[in-house]
C-alpha cells in the first residue's frame, strides 16, 4: 500500500508535468514548481522511510524461493534496488540538487540564447561537483560514471559503454564520410514543399493509432519538444510538434513517442501501482521509440502501405512523388549540429561525444572553461563540421543544466537494442515486411508486448536482451542494419565489402 | 511548511480534477481515482497530524495580541477551525464516505439515465445515514444541518437560512406568477437562431478578458459542465460549454466562471500556500460568479457596450436586433425543471426545495421512498410545473450521489450576497453604469479586489458581509433588484406597489 501511494504521487507529478508542457498559462510556473517539488518530496520521504525497509526485509524472506521472473520476486528485487539507491543519497544532497538545478536553468537558457558559454560555466562547474558527490554517495568500483549509470541503466558500466561506442565509431565515421561523397544520391526536397499543419497532426494521429497506440488510453497534444508520459496503464499520452516546411518533424515525432507510448500501454496490468510498472530503463524505452520510428516508420514496406493515403491527404506537395522516392527522402542523411535533429546514421556520434565529455569532466581531465573547445574539436573529428557557436554546440542540451549526467547513453542503447530485437523478431516473424506492407502491425506489437512490454522493470537492460535474444548487448546488428540500409540508399556498394 | 505542503497536495489534486474533466482519455478513470484518493489521503493525514495541533497551540499564543484581520491571526484562526473539524471526523468515517460516494455514483447515473429512482434509493439511504453520522461527529446545538453547514458556510445556521428563504419565497412565488401572466412581454427567439460555436467560444473568452480575467494566469477550455478551478494565484482556469442553438450557455457560462476566476486571481499573494488562500465560502464565491454573470452581464449598460461587437461577430443571427432587444432576450424568465438552467428569478426556488428536503431527510421526517413525491409536490407549489419524470426531478443533481448535503444553500447565498455587495458598490461608485457602458470594468474589479477578493478566507460569510456593507446578511437588496428589473422587463408595474 505504501508503494502504491508512492507510485500515485509520482503519477500525479507526471500529470502536472504534462500540463506544464501543454496547457499551463505562463503565470503558473511558480505555483507549479512548488507543487511538483512537494509531490516529489512527499513521495521520496515516504519511499525512503524505515517502514519500507522493514517491509522489504520481510518480503525478501517470503520471496526467496520464488522464481526470478515471478511478479513477487521481481517486485521485491527492483524495490530493494530503488530503495537502497534512494537511501544512499542524503536528504540535503537531494535538496541541494533540486535547488541547484532550478537555479541553473534560467542561466543555461540565457547562455544558450546569447550563445555565451561563460554565463553558464559556473553552474556547470557546480553541477559537475554535485554529480561527483552523487557518485561518491552511491559508490562505485571503478569509475564515477558507473555509479550514475547504475541509476538509469542498472548493470551497465562505463567500460562496457566505451567498448560499444568504439565499435560504433569505427563503423559510423567512415560511413558518414562515404555518404558525404554520395550526398546527391538522395533528394529530400519534397519534405520541404509545405504540408498543412492541421492535416499533419491528424495524419500522425491516425498513423500511430494504426500502429497500435490505443487512443482509448491515450491522446496526442502539441508541445515545444515532443514527449510521452504515463499516468498508469489507462492513461499514456504523447505529444508532437509540427512544421509546415519540414514533413519529418510531426509524423516521425509522433511515431517515436507512440513507440514509448505502446511500451507503457503494454506493461502488464498485474504490475500496476508497483515500482515495477515502468519501462526497463531509459535505454530500453528508447529502443521502442527508435524501433517504431526508424526500423518500422522509415522502412520501405511501411511507405508502400502508407504512401497512398498520404498522397490523398497532401495532394499538392506530393504531386508526382511515389512511395519509393518518399522513402528515400525521409531517410536522407546529412551531418548537422543539433542532436535532436540528427539522422539515423550520425545520431550515435552526438551521443558518444557527450559520453566522452561527461567522463572527462567527472574524472577531472577536462576543466569547465575548456569544454566548448573540446566539444568543437570532437565534433569536427566525428561529424566533420565546424561548430559555428556554442548555441549550436555545447549549450544545445538541457541535460547539463540539471544534475543529469549519464542520461545521454540511453539514446545510443536505444538504437543498439532496437536492432538486436529486430534481428530476433525477423527470425521469429519471417514475413514481417509482408505484414507491414499490408498495414498489419498487430503481429509485431504482439511480439513486443509478449517479449518486452509486459515485463515492465522486471529485468535490467542486460538481462532483458540476454533473455530475448540469447546473447549480450552488442552494436553489431545495428551496424549491419545501417550499413545495409544506407549502403543501398546511397549506392555505396558496401555489400561487396 | 506543513501547511504549504498540504496546500500543494490539494492543488495538485485540483490539476488532476481539471484534467479529468477536460482532456483525460476514457481509459484513465481508474488510475485517476487512485491518484486523487491518494493525494487527498496524504494531505488529510498530514493536516490532521498531532504536529499541526502542536504548531497551532504555539501559534495561538503568538498571535493572541495581533489584530483580528492580520494575516497571522487570520491564518491561525482559520487553520484552527479547519483542523478541529478535520480531527472530529474519524478516519474510518472519511474512508467510508469516499467508498460510498464512488459506489453510489454509477447507480445515480444509471437511475438518472433510466429515470428510475428505485435504482438510486438504497444509495441515497446510505448517504443520509452518513450525513447524519458526519453531523453527529462534528456536533451541533440545535439541528444536524447546522453541523454540515458550518463546514461550508461557517457561522450560518439552518434557522437563519430558513428565515432568508421564507422572505425570498414570499417575494418570488408571486413574482413568478406575475411573469407567467405577462410571458409574451419578452421575446428570446433571437437566442436560438444559430450561433457558430467556435465564434461563441472566442467571443466569450474576449469578453471575460475585457472584464478583467487575467489570461496570463488563466485559460478557458471546454467541459460538459462549466467550472472554475485554482492551482494557486498564478494559475486559475475556467471552462465553458457551447450550444449552437442557445446563445446564453457559452457566454454566460464563461462570465459566471470568470467571476469565480477573478475572485481566485484577486486573493492576496501574501496568503499564497496557506489555508487562507481560497474564497471565503462557496456562498461568497457564488456571489462573485452571480454578480458578474447577472448583475453585470445581464444588465442593459453591459449590452450597450458589448452589443456592437457581438453584432459584428454574428451578423446573420443578429440581423435587425438592437442592444435593448438583446438585453431583454437574455433575461427572459421562464419556469423550468432543471436547476442549472434556471433563470435569475426562479433559481432560488430550486435551491429552497432542496434545502427543505435535505432537512426533512436529516431530521427523519421524510423517508427515502417518499422523496420523489415530496420533490414533485414542492416543485408544483413553488414553480407551478408538473415534473414529468425523476430524471428532470429528484435525480437531476449529482450532489446527493456523494455525501454532500448542505451544499445547495451556497447558490442562494451567492445571489443574496451579490445584491448586498452591489448595493454598497453603487453607493461607493455612483456612476457605475456609465463605467460599464464604456467597457471600463477596472473600477468595479478594483473595488471587489479591495473589499472582498484580497482577504481570501480571513472572514466568515457573515463577517465579510457585515464588514463590507455594515449590516447582516439579508435578502432584501436581492428582492428589490429582481422586482425592479423584472418588473420593468415584463411591465408588471411593481414600482407602484
Amino acid at each position: 500500500m505504501i508503494l502504491a501511494e508512492v507510485v500515485d504521487l509520482h503519477r500525479a507529478g507526471a500529470v502536472l508535468d504534462w500540463d506544464q508542457e501543454t496547457y499551463m498559462p505562463p503565470g503558473g510556473v511558480q505555483n507549479r514548481s512548488e507543487q511538483a517539488s512537494t509531490l516529489s518530496e512527499v513521495a521520496h520521504r515516504r519511499f525512503t522511510s524505515d517502514e519500507v525497509g522493514r517491509l522489504l526485509d520481510d518480503a525478501e524472506g517470503a520471496v526467496a524461493k520464488m522464481p526470478f521472473d515471478s511478479d513477487e520476486a521481481s517486485l521485491v528485487r527492483v524495490t530493494r534496488r530503488d530503495y537502497d539507491l534512494a537511501r544512499k543519497l542524503p536528504a540535503e544532497l537531494v535538496a541541494e540538487i533540486a535547488r541547484s538545478s532550478s537555479a541553473a536553468r534560467p542561466f543555461w537558457q540565457q547562455a544558450r540564447r546569447e550563445a555565451n558559454f561563460a554565463i553558464f560555466a559556473p553552474y556547470l562547474e557546480k553541477n559537475i561537483e554535485l554529480n561527483k558527490r552523487v557518485a561518491e554517495a552511491l559508490g562505485y568500483e571503478k569509475r564515477p560514471y558507473d555509479a550514475l549509470l547504475n541509476r538509469t541503466e542498472p548493470g551497465l558500466t562505463a567500460d562496457q559503454l566505451e567498448a560499444i561506442f568504439a565499435e560504433l565509431k569505427a563503423a559510423i565515421v567512415p560511413l558518414v564520410a562515404d555518404i558525404k561523397r554520395h550526398a546527391d544520391a538522395v533528394d529530400d526536397s519534397v519534405l520541404h514543399r509545405g504540408f498543412d499543419p492541421d492535416k499533419q497532426i491528424r495524419y500522425a494521429l491516425d498513423t500511430v493509432a494504426a500502429l497500435g497506440y490505443d487512443l482509448e488510453r491515450g491522446r496526442q497534444d502539441i508541445s515545444t519538444h515532443p514527449f510521452s508520459i504515463a499516468f498508469g496503464p489507462g492513461d499514456v499520452r504523447i505529444t508532437t510538434r509540427v512544421n509546415r516546411d519540414f514533413f519529418n518533424e510531426c509524423l516521425f515525432g509522433s511515431i517515436h513517442e507512440a513507440g514509448h507510448g505502446m511500451y507503457f500501454q503494454g506493461i502488464g496490468r498485474n504490475l500496476d501501482r508497483t515500482t515495477v510498472w515502468d519501462g526497463a530503463s531509459p535505454g530500453v524505452h528508447e529502443s521502442q521509440s527508435r524501433l517504431w520510428e526508424n526500423l518500422v516508420g522509415r522502412s520501405l514496406p511501411f511507405w508502400h502501405y502508407f504512401f497512398p493515403s498520404l498522397r490523398k491527404t497532401f495532394t499538392e506537395p506530393l504531386e508526382g512523388v511515389d512511395a519509393e522516392a518518399f522513402y528515400r527522402a525521409v531517410n536522407k542523411s546529412y551531418p548537422s549540429f543539433i542532436r535532436v535533429e540528427a539522422d539515423e546514421v550520425t545520431y550515435n556520434l552526438h551521443v558518444l561525444l557527450r559520453f566522452e565529455l561527461e567522463n572527462d569532466m567527472l574524472e577531472g581531465r577536462l576543466k569547465v572553461r575548456d569544454v566548448p573547445e573540446a566539444w568543437n574539436e570532437l565534433f569536427k573529428s566525428y561529424i566533420g563540421l565546424d561548430v559555428p557557436n556554442d548555441r549550436e554546440g555545447v549549450l544545445q542540451d538541457i541535460h547539463w543544466s540539471f544534475v543529469g549526467f549519464a542520461e545521454f547513453p540511453g539514446y545510443t542503447l536505444g538504437n543498439v537494442i532496437s536492432a538486436q530485437l529486430m534481428e530476433k523478431i525477423r527470425s521469429d516473424i519471417t514475413d514481417l515486411d509482408a505484414h507491414i506492407e499490408r498495414g498489419e502491425f498487430a503481429t509485431l506489437l504482439g511480439w513486443l508486448q509478449e517479449h518486452v512490454y509486459k515485463h515492465g522493470r522486471k529485468f535490467t537492460p542486460g538481462e532483458l536482451v540476454e533473455r530475448v535474444t540469447g546473447g549480450p548487448l552488442t552494436p553489431k546488428p545495428w551496424i549491419a542494419y545501417v550499413r545495409k540500409k544506407f549502403g543501398a540508399l546511397y549506392g555505396l556498394g558496401l555489400d561487396r565489402d
